[in-house]
């Protein structure tokens, strides 16, 4: 194993350190250009983009159909990919969608997403963790603020900051359902969280998080740097959020009727693949960190003319 | 004890009854002409209106300090009046600070507020409840929807929709710190609630409650007579909202690193004052339902004067 650029609880007190790597990689020419230079620099200074209306409508209606046979077809099974709601049993997110549903892994390569990713990312890319989200209406719960990275390093082997992650937003997105919550610019810099991982954390930690947790001197700091700027990611169904692998996020709980769905892709370069894990554990299973099925996406034009939509 | 007109917990199913009270009462000349009149029918119509910058900085310090001073006095005791956040014990609400705080008394009577309340209701009035709010950061939790006219008339025997909630907002309320949500125009409607009312029911469901909560389907309901929408009382500290004692309401968890404050006073009508419970059972402390210390509230220039204020 490398040395460790980026530890995490290892027992200390929390602190706060700086990113050590680009937010926007370099990259041959062939990867760049797809994007819009403001889109770049937003991203750049950010940490995150929203693009609306990136599919049609019609291909929403044909995610969200997708998207319901997922979950009927998971009813019945209690897989470890399914996650269910604290308290109420109801399915919150089915992980390793782009492996079991030949759709989503279609929709994966989409090349309005896949050619975004590698622009960033500077290298060719491979999806490190898949999964469909529900937050249900009235009883959406929340999640506490988080850096993904920090687990993903801490818990996943991965050594750099040089993955992100792109949400399709399959129902509208209102300040009021819970959207999903983002401190600006908080992406360059790294809160080293204190206490260290419980043995098979990611058991408990799908439903409530305890390990990782950042602190909050730290967020309020962030938050400061920010200028006390939260921003959300609302929007119509058919937008798309991208979001740097370090950006520190989370979300209120939803109690309006109004549902959240959204399909979850994360990418990673296959410059960055993952390592052991950084906190000397045993590697999480495949379906949260993908170490063994890491093909290379070659970003397609429509993979939905198959499914019969009109894109 | 009259007839009950607005049956709730009576152990039968869910129900939508209209309102039977108007929202604008009648009254005599001297109680009108105090609010603009787009105030008049935007509350009629949306059950609530925002008044930006009612306080200037300066009263809004004061009140701060005022607060403060409430909160530290309250530190140690551990009274009734104070309600402490289920998990982590910090204090969410002092009940009847407008009798055990001359200031607070005084800014009950400011003319700013009284006034609208008293043309709102279209007589004399006095408070029915008063406190002020505490929402801490990182861990406020949230307010599912209610009415608070279906605890007062089942709880506390208010026989009429005929009181209304001014909240100082003392902190700047934002879309991304737990703002309040109301459903405008859901005031026209009372949701009988199932179920039935625990004994001593108060006693827990300040801190979560378990009665008087609307079902699913009449919110989805009330909802979609909105549009699907749903308002959030965002503003800057000094703004004030009045709203009407049957509008549901509601809000989420503040994750985020800023608190939210409010005084919050209930002014009932004379004309209006608490008969029995209708659910049959004891009434509920007078530090909730003030049913013998009603004073009528005289309108008052300036209470903040004497405090050395600025205004």
């Amino acid at each position: 194993m490398n040395q460790d650029r980026y530890p995490s609880r290892t027992g200390e007190e929390a602190s706060i350190l700086e990113r050590k790597d680009p937010v926007i990689h370099e990259g041959s020419g062939d990867l760049k250009g797809w994007m819009d230079p403001n889109d770049v620099s937003f991203y750049e200074q950010n940490g995150y983009l929203l693009k609306k209306d990136l599919f049609s409508a019609e291909e929403i209606r044909l995610m969200v159909e997708k998207l319901n046979d997922e979950l009927k077809r998971h009813e019945t099974i209690d897989d470890e990919t399914v996650i269910k709601e604290p308290e109420s049993n109801e399915v919150r997110s089915i992980f390793d969608v782009h492996e079991n549903s030949s759709f989503f892994k279609q929709l994966a390569s989409d090349e309005r997403i896949a050619n975004i990713a590698r622009e960033i990312l500077g290298s060719d890319i491979y999806v490190h963790q898949s999964r469909i989200n529900f937050k249900p209406g009235f009883k959406g719960k929340e999640f506490y603020w988080h850096s993904d990275f920090e687990t993903w390093h801490v818990e996943d082997g991965m050594p750099d900051m040089r993955a992100l992650s792109c949400s399709i937003i399959l129902t509208d997105n209102h300040e009021y359902n819970g959207p999903l919550m983002l401190i600006p610019g908080s992406h360059k810099w790294y809160v080293s969280c204190p206490g260290e991982t419980p043995e098979a954390n990611y058991k408990s930690s799908l439903q409530k998080q305890e390990a990782g947790v950042p602190d909050h001197e730290s967020m309020t700091w962030l938050a400061e740097q920010a200028g006390h700027q939260i921003d959300r990611a609302t929007g119509p169904a058919g937008s798309v959020l991208f979001f740097d692998c370090n950006i520190m996020h989370g979300s209120a709980g939803n109690i309006s009727p109004y549902a959240r769905s959204n399909a979850f892709f994360v990418f990673n370069s296959v410059e960055n693949r993952l390592e052991d894990p950084y906190s000397g554990q045993p590697p999480r299973p495949n379906y949260l960190a993908n170490r063994s099925r890491s093909d290379v996406i070659t970003p397609a034009h429509s993979p939905f003319a198959a499914q019969g939509a009109s894109v």
